[in-house]
């Protein structure tokens, strides 16, 4: 039984989805120690996200961002928090509708995820910058 | 403290949204081991996903089937990920929306949901067929 | 290595989105015992739910409270489960939109959040009454 826990930084992304499992896996190499064990992954912003979905076709990650355009609208009329960027508001709502944090089983020393699984950096500012990530590992 | 960790299979389920939380508890029954803990769900799929919601009702669960399709409509005019059927890329965004894993805490031997909460496995696809699931539980 | 979980009751907030990072360090001293570790806070409900945003600006939690009213409308005309009031179905809606739990990192004795980050409660019934959550600690 053993704990780990690790805080780094990504590079910056531009505004989009992007699959970004190898940078998880590089910098949290205490992966391998486990048997059996999760991943929290936690991202300590309120204008990115994360979540798990398609890692092969990058079609799916254009889309994403079309359909989040689309269901949560830049200049709505109803944003008081608009003194930020015409991204911002929009932004804060993106990532409460994924999530700041995923939990994956860890099996054998591997992040369990299905076949068709990554995990995406969610990125709703035009110019978000470098995004702060903790991972924390706990398993046997 | 221990650690248990299982995978299986749910029984395909039409598309929609339907209340699960009695095969979690079949499957994982090592639940009843723990005075304290938690119980992690994962979903290894992006075309289907996991909620908690009303688990009495059925009119709730046909709702959300309807409100999904209006918000995540099929065959939208920006979707370029569009050669594995209608329902394939409305399925991986709604897949998103909702989450592919819960954390439900066990408290003397039972998962301890609130008394309308059940555990909806979501299924956005037409034909999902039959899909893996990984419980991982921890606790003392 | 320990395991501590507590339930409390919230107080009673109105329709909308609030700041409770407080109210949840006050019902969980023993976050301040762990080194490294994770605390898991769930929601006992299926009519509110909890998500991280932005913990400054009030205006964020006001367009928060607008475009959830406006992407999940109350008297849909789709709407089967409609005898519990207006605000009962949205309800359910925005609940598994959001999510019912957080996990949150735990560092040196503190809940590991962003500087912007806070716990919302997200209140979507119009008189929804005092909420449940148990908090789950684990670290070491």
């Amino acid at each position: 039984m053993a704990w780990y826990q690790t805080t780094f930084r990504l590079p910056p992304f531009r505004r989009g989805f992007h699959v970004i499992t190898h940078l998880i896996e590089a910098n949290a190499p205490d992966i391998q120690r486990f048997k059996i064990g999760l991943a929290h992954i936690f991202l300590h912003h309120t204008s990115a996200s994360l979540t798990l979905n398609e890692n092969a076709d990058p079609t799916v990650r254009v889309d994403f961002e079309s359909h989040f355009n689309q269901m949560v609208p830049e200049n709505a009329a109803y944003y008081r928090h608009n003194y930020e960027g015409s991204d911002d508001m929009p932004a804060h709502l993106k990532a409460s509708l994924l999530g700041s944090f995923l939990t994956i089983p860890i099996t054998a020393g591997r992040l369990n995820l299905g076949t068709w699984q990554g995990v995406y950096l969610c990125e709703h500012r035009d110019h978000g910058g470098s995004r702060t990530v903790t991972v924390t590992l706990q398993g046997e």
